[in-house]
């Protein structure tokens, strides 16, 4: 038997005042970014962690994660809030523990490969501004996407963490390339490049408690850096796995406070303290401490916040991940996907799909962005091949992947497709072998210059530089040169509760009669016989329609409007219902964006091939202005879909006749984007 | 290390078709009786179990919990079906899978010891009706009160499973009662008793991982019967002490399908069955049969019941029941309670004083009905009592503990307090040494004669003998004798979709004009195109305002209702809102009963003392009726409230002027029972 309990000390009490453990576990928490990355659509405002900060940084954690991942996405795009200002807000009252952020490798906080120019700067102002720990991963776990980022780190004296992305082919760890060697030899790279720590980043919660136990074990033996497990709950298999990991050895794991964790979140803290208790792995945290931050949140911050959380199931954990190997949000794309599409039935071809497509990709990871492109493709190959042809449709990401855009595939990409996918590639049909970043032009003067007439803030610049569209508009608001709408202000905790009050009232039955009469508004007759009040009668409200069955109303003066109708009449007298699109139950995996009413500019009503937008997005920019002739396959628009770029091409050689909409809109399905004649 | 993964197969699979294991864990499930008695206030109905329940029956569960705790309370009062009904269709659909149930020893499926013929009674038609397993328990570890009982199962050829109540009073297992060897003790005493197997029943969830490890060790080496371990999911430990339980060699545990799982309930099967994929005590279950029955359960069933769930927090664990050993039933209905009698700003002092109590009422496990009794007579300390006098307001159910009615407590009672409660005590002030039900006369006859109006079945008879005022309700129903209100009938799917839908509707603001509207009620609009008018119907005035939507009323004669109003008119001319209670949203530990809008006589406006409801309840009873004459202290009637019989007395002598209730009728807090004059 393990150790653990035979070290059980004799004094066992609540508080951070008993004796030591000989080796506590140490914990990083994720409450002010993964939590609400997961469960909130990211959408947490730095207002909000203030009253908590300083009693986060009193309970003796190893790290605290407060930045990265989609965090800067969503601050500039959903909550004009200056992503910089929040470190450097937080510092102000986290001043013992360390601040850790999520570094998407080259992908830096954003979703493709940067230049080295724009990598360097971010990483050197993500330093200065308070960052001390850089959790960096790679989709592919190809570790040359680090060598940019990696060197600025320790060029600033900062903590490198290198992860291994965890992902699996068959329902243990195993098979021909995720066995134990695999995960080792990556290990040892990262140790090579100089990791202070090596995380292994199960952002699936696909790593199982026995799995586990052995992976720690064999990293423990073969690896000097500390170890840290990161695993998503949403299997419901993650608090087991910390368990075997902590009695293999793990040196730190990662937890959210109770009302952050659970569900796509992560293990809660409070039980594993609690099961730790008196172990030589406690962590000595004050139980009490923890109980008082939860009672904080659950009171003062989640109301606000629990209408994002996802209700559309009673289960707290997806069972399918474990199923299909696939993070949880890569299902509900999925499903999202084929829902717009209308093939919802066809969900179970897509799930047999899936493992081809990905075997034909190189045995990829399964994580943001490479998650995305082997859903959207396998979707693709299910709707759109045929008995003569497969992979008809191929998207640019699989077009970039095949060249080696995103880097080295853990295995090799099927030859057959690869060439298919390269014919015509506009950067070349043969792929590259080097570093991906080494082809790409220096982006950060032209940004600078891009902005100069709003700001020279290095700090702004790498925003914009990052995101082009939604980043320049934040600036435009930061700088007082456009009004920011209403929609990006927060919601206060009285909006809160007065939506959770009415909430209740509907489960109550209060509001029945209100909302059936809501219901049948407007099924009054219409017509001149008829005249229509609103009728209170001792303060309840009747619509009353009076229709004389002898003639029409007379009114007694002169009434210009009611003698002659203008417009047409509705057919029904139904009155149409105030469409306010609801936001989709589903979010994202990342940003959870939730799509916004378009604002969009008179459709093109010209005459031509309209090319409509074939999913909702953000239009990133037009490759074509009005007058230009494009030949057949020309990119005209790039639409920005489930935060994949869509090279839209035209079918028909002509010219650009009219362009429906503006950089940074927002597009419904269908939508005409712009029209070719 | 254990021997968990060096067991580890070569093949392994998601079907059930994969090799064997060596010592397979078995499971038993728990969906159809205590999952949705811990998440939807025991509400499920048997044409909701159904749908499932072949599927569950192919799983090849050890057995399925569908029967007794809550159940037989909560389907003849709320649902209006016949408890005895659904073991016989269930076993139609059930086939290979034995039926296990939760029999509160001599409690039976009640509240209060019965009489042994009750008893006897119920166990015997309980076996005849289809059960196999009688998983058996006391509040108090007393197994006297099994003797009856297991006479009963043992002569019906059934199984009998005997239960230790795992309780604490640590942080963690130990202390001056609850150590090992308790448990050990209590084992052995169940061996003794003849006990097929035995459980070690966790029902707060308090059992840390290690703790369970130590413990089923030390079972598994001192005890021959298989272990079963059940532990609710509260407090977020109970998978990680599965886990380790099974690493102990516990031989069966207990879990809920994913959507009845988590929260106050118990881990999930699903991620046990793939953590233990392929090892020695691999479940050999098929997951992708799992998966379809949850599919199910979240499509047809879950619609229906998850307006029932606790949504008050977004926490799915409560951290509190590690914090004060207690279960998380126990401290809602604590926080209710105070709420109720206005003093919940003393909660705190509340939790103080409960480790006191507890202690002198003996160190009784907390499971009903002592968690009630130890939490309702601590919030009488803390409200009443003084610097001069404590215990100074005892309930009769700490009467009765003291007396020993409820059994033999693990520590001495106070002696002290125990005097003080016996004082006066009807029964005697000398406690008894014997088996509390060998001072109960017989009821079985009594029962018979009661009801030989309605039924002279004996199924009838025990729903009456154990439930007499709503049990008697519910055969009224069941033979036509009363027509059952539309309360007691099933929600439909449609409905429940029809409610999600508004809720929806409420979070995206569709409907924020029809509720801002339904908000301003009865504040009739002012201006040109309103006129008000007082309005005499039959006697009744009624201020009545039209608003003509099309324009400005023109009057052309002289408007003499208008000159002259009539009669006092209303200061306001706001409508007092139409009053509905609002269910409150705490559930009661175990039936979560909700509050019913009083069926109220007229309330006593006679001169005198009047009686009042010192909180929500049912009359059970009335000791006195009109015209007796009482004397300061009698008993005039018995209040049943948070599934406590509180006997109400009088003030003052003299005689019964007015009875404001009948038997079985719910009051509010403050209706007056009666008046004394």
């Amino acid at each position: 038997m393990t150790e653990h309990h035979e070290l059980k000390q004799t004094e066992v009490k609540y508080g951070a005042d008993r004796p030591k453990a000989a080796n506590p576990v140490k914990i990083e928490d994720l409450t002010l970014r993964d939590g609400h990355q997961s469960l909130f659509a990211t959408r947490g405002r730095t207002e909000d962690m203030i009253p908590v900060a300083e009693m986060i940084d009193d309970i003796g954690f190893w790290a605290v994660e407060v930045w990265g991942g989609a965090t800067f996405d969503t601050m500039h795009r959903f909550l004009n809030e200056d992503p910089w200002e929040r470190l450097r807000t937080l510092k102000r009252y986290i001043k013992k523990t360390p601040f850790s952020m999520l570094l998407r490798g080259q992908n830096l906080v954003g979703y493709r490969n940067y230049p080295d120019d724009v990598a360097r700067a971010f990483v050197d102002r993500t330093a200065e501004n308070g960052m001390d720990i850089f959790r960096t991963f790679d989709a592919l776990n190809d570790f040359r996407n680090f060598e940019t980022v990696v060197e600025v780190i320790k060029k600033c004296g900062k903590h490198f963490q290198g992860c291994v992305c965890y992902s699996m082919t068959e329902p243990r760890m195993g098979g021909e390339v995720y066995d134990i060697d695999y995960y080792l030899n990556k290990a040892r790279e990262l140790e090579e490049m100089g990791a202070d720590t090596i995380c292994v980043k199960d952002m699936a919660g696909l790593l199982s408690p026995y799995d586990a136990f052995e992976l720690i074990k064999a990293l423990k033996e073969n690896v000097k850096a500390p170890i840290h497990l990161h695993s998503h709950f949403t299997s419901g298999m993650a608090p087991l796995t910390h368990l075997k990991a902590i009695e293999a050895g793990v040196d730190i794991i990662d937890t959210c406070m109770t009302p952050y964790a659970y569900r796509t979140s992560h293990p809660a803290i409070e039980p594993m303290v609690m099961s730790l208790l008196g172990t030589n792995r406690d962590t000595g945290f004050d139980i009490r401490a923890l109980a008082a931050i939860n009672e904080k949140l659950e009171r003062d911050i989640l109301p606000k916040y629990r209408y994002l959380l996802d209700d559309s199931k009673v289960s707290v954990i997806d069972i399918n991940v474990l199923l299909h190997q696939t993070p949880g949000g890569m299902l509900s794309n999925l499903v999202n996907q084929l829902r717009e599409m209308d093939a919802l039935d066809r969900i179970d071809e897509v799930y047999k799909m899936l493992p081809k497509v990905r075997k034909d990709l190189g045995q990829v990871p399964l994580v943001t962005p490479t998650s995305q492109i082997v859903g959207i493709q396998t979707v693709n190959n299910v709707l759109f091949d045929d008995e003569n042809e497969s992979y008809k449709m191929i998207t640019s990401q699989v077009k970039d992947l095949c060249y080696g855009l995103y880097g080295k595939t853990p295995a090799g990409v099927n030859p057959e497709v690869q060439k298919k996918a390269l014919k015509g590639y506009p950067r070349g049909e043969q792929p590259i072998e080097c570093r991906p970043a080494e082809i790409l032009e220096p982006e950060l003067e032209a940004a600078k210059e891009a902005v100069r007439d709003i700001t020279t803030d290095i700090d702004d610049v790498l925003i914009y530089a990052l995101y082009p569209v939604t980043g320049k508009k934040f600036l435009k608001y930061k700088y007082g040169l456009e009004t920011p709408p209403d929609s990006l202000k927060p919601r206060t905790l009285e909006e809160a509760k007065k939506e959770e009050d009415l909430i209740r009232k509907v489960r109550t039955g209060e509001l029945k009669d209100v909302l059936e009469k809501a219901e049948k508004k407007g099924q009054a007759p219409e017509g001149d016989n008829v005249r229509k009040f609103n009728v209170f009668v001792d303060g309840e409200e009747f619509e009353v329609a009076v229709e004389d069955t002898g003639m029409p109303f007379v009114t007694a003066a002169p009434q210009p409007a009611a003698a002659a109708p203008a417009g047409p009449r509705r057919a029904g007298g139904q009155a149409a219902p105030a469409a306010r699109p609801a936001p989709s139950s589903q979010k994202s995996e990342a940003a959870g964006q939730k799509a916004e009413a378009p604002d969009k500019k008179a459709a093109p009503s010209v005459e031509g091939h309209p090319i409509k937008a074939p999913m909702p997005g953000t239009v990133i920019r037009y490759e074509k202005k009005e007058g230009d002739s494009v030949a057949e396959g020309d990119t005209v628009v790039i639409l920005e879909a489930m935060k994949m770029e869509n090279s839209l091409t035209t079918p028909v050689a002509g010219t650009v006749k009219a362009i429906g909409f503006s950089e940074g809109d927002s597009v419904a399905k269908n939508d005409v984007l712009c029209v070719i004649a």
